[in-house]
């Protein structure tokens, strides 16, 4: 940034959507030059992307990049919000797996198709429409999220420096989806085992790797990248930690999914599994009755709300996210870090952790 | 090749085989070093793979490398191998979309999770998580064709000429597959609207764009690119339309589909849009009962095959076939195209159009 204003969190964030707004016009013009049938393919993806987004992984990789000391271009901008991309596909995958109503606030993508498939009373069967536009538009930002790293224009070297850490990031997030997936089918629940899906699916892809990939576009140095790593991987598992409380006890007003939407769904996060390591039998009984169950009334929510919290597991994952965030914090400290980076990795820290949505 | 014996279809598509099995061992025991819980991924991905497949995508490519005077590189094969792992996201996606019970005579992807959740007696909701499974192996499948192309070991040149090629079929496909769902909700059919997804979903996919990505490993001439596509659109279309045919009066234990799977399912192939132009009030209404009902009995099948028999569709899209195998075969002559390339296109012209799965 040298002779330029200094950036802040505020005007990477403003570069970031700028660019995807402009990819996502010029894209979305070409799919209408193949069909205007596919216009609800661009407006819903465009919609989805820039309605709204904390583009925490793009910001992770900018203060990656500032810490590593590179300075602010466009072509580093673009490769960074093309990571927002690949989360729209995690997302839109994620609520058709999950069968998911909502996604901020809004219609998830299946749900909104099969609407469309409602209202405009097409031929077929309104959930397998929404099914297959759900897979489709998945499947585009994923190839769009490609596509817009590699027309980035970043140098050679910057490319070839960040595409192994890309690979890396996008396998070990289909590898975590598909152990959270795997961990619904068990019969019993385990914090280990909770923890490495925390770690893979969120973790490592929302914080470590946008990290490394931020630093590859302006740095190869092998310290720079582990002393990230330091930082990020025990803020991964607290950003993680954090979405589980918000998943049982986050405002609905706020999160823009149900109140205790976990919980409806079932899901074995570390919470849970810490709640059933403490739990008595008779609270085990209550639990059988209402988790999982789509059914689930504000009142059941409430009683498993309240055996979580009398167990401790609450206050105990309240304590391991400051355990974890004061570690990151530390590790921000580096002194391989450049001041600028130092700054921005402590505010990113406080923004994963400390948020409410 | 100069030195190196003639390289024929067979030997690249053992080349391709091997590089693929090569890959797909590597990046298993990576998946299996991060969870033993991942092995059903990569056993699935890995026979999906290796156990069949016709490899036409990256065949093509392959004559096209050629036909550009490409001689053979391990790089080059790696490059057109990892259109495989593009076509199998595309077909497990596709089986899910569809609903389709099988795949290559085998469980498609979401049954065969499926089946394993039923077997073992897991916890949950079976179609659920063989849903799932199908979303993620589908998405593991794309990263990873992704990720064998940009570590296949092609130069910065090659690389950066293929890419262009390599985004334009992915956004292709993903567009042709959803004109296609688009289609199957609509309430009248059309030749034209189908003969555009043929060629989006099929033929640019298929056939234009793999040639065109050989093409650029070893060349930049765009006087070759626009005779392969001369060649590859015709081709394409005509290779659509040998599916269309299939899919209604394909021999079931060759096409390893149901008999009349496309009638089942009520797929808009140009085949149907062709034989609703032409059919009789009288045959509209036998259409109308059978044609899309999941139910429908071998008897069905044979009255709706009857229809598009006596229409005269069926012997209009050979006719068509024909016409638009000579205009390729006739393409294929082109002087820009070396000897060895000509023969090659040759060869594959009449293996797309003339196959029986």
């Amino acid at each position: 940034m040298s002779s330029e204003p200094k950036a802040t969190l505020k005007s990477v964030r403003s570069a970031v959507e700028e660019e995807l707004s402009i990819f996502l016009n010029r894209e979305s013009a070409y799919l209408n030059s193949i069909s205007s049938d596919l216009s609800p393919v661009s407006d819903s993806l465009t919609s989805f992307l820039l309605d709204s987004g904390k583009r925490l992984r793009p910001l992770f990789a900018y203060a990656g990049f500032a810490a590593a000391g590179g300075s602010l271009e466009k072509s580093a901008i673009r490769a960074m919000a093309a990571l927002e991309l690949l989360q729209a596909c995690a997302l839109i995958h994620d609520d058709l797996m999950d069968g998911s109503d909502t996604r901020r606030g809004k219609p998830s993508i299946h749900r909104h198709f099969e609407s469309v498939h409602v209202q405009d009373q097409l031929d077929g069967f309104a959930p397998q429409y929404g099914l297959s536009a759900a897979v489709l538009l998945g499947d585009l930002a994923l190839v769009w999220s490609d596509q817009m790293l590699n027309t980035a224009g970043l140098t050679t070297e910057q490319f070839a420096r960040v595409l192994p850490f890309y690979n890396e990031m996008r396998v070990e997030l289909m590898a975590g989806q598909f152990l959270d997936i795997h961990e619904q089918t068990q019969k019993d629940t385990s914090v280990d085992r909770s923890m490495k899906i925390a770690r893979y699916k969120s973790g490592k892809y929302t914080i470590e790797r946008p990290l490394h990939l931020g630093a590859a576009m302006t740095s190869s140095s092998k310290e720079v990248t582990d002393s990230l790593s330091a930082y990020g991987l025990p803020l991964g598992e607290a950003f993680q930690l954090r979405d589980d409380l918000l998943g049982v006890f986050g405002d609905p007003s706020v999160t823009g999914k149900p109140a205790g939407d976990d919980l409806r769904e079932g899901k074995r996060t570390v919470l849970i599994a810490m709640t059933h390591e403490r739990q008595s039998p008779a609270q085990l009984e209550i639990c059988k009755k209402y988790f999982g169950k789509p059914d689930i009334d504000a009142e059941g929510v409430a009683t498993l709300q309240e055996i979580i919290e009398s167990t401790g597991a609450r206050a105990e994952l309240e304590a391991t996210i400051d355990r974890l965030t004061d570690q990151a914090l530390t590790a921000a400290q580096s002194q391989v870090f450049t001041d600028d980076g130092k700054a921005l990795l402590v505010e990113l820290a406080n923004i994963a952790t400390k948020r409410s949505s």
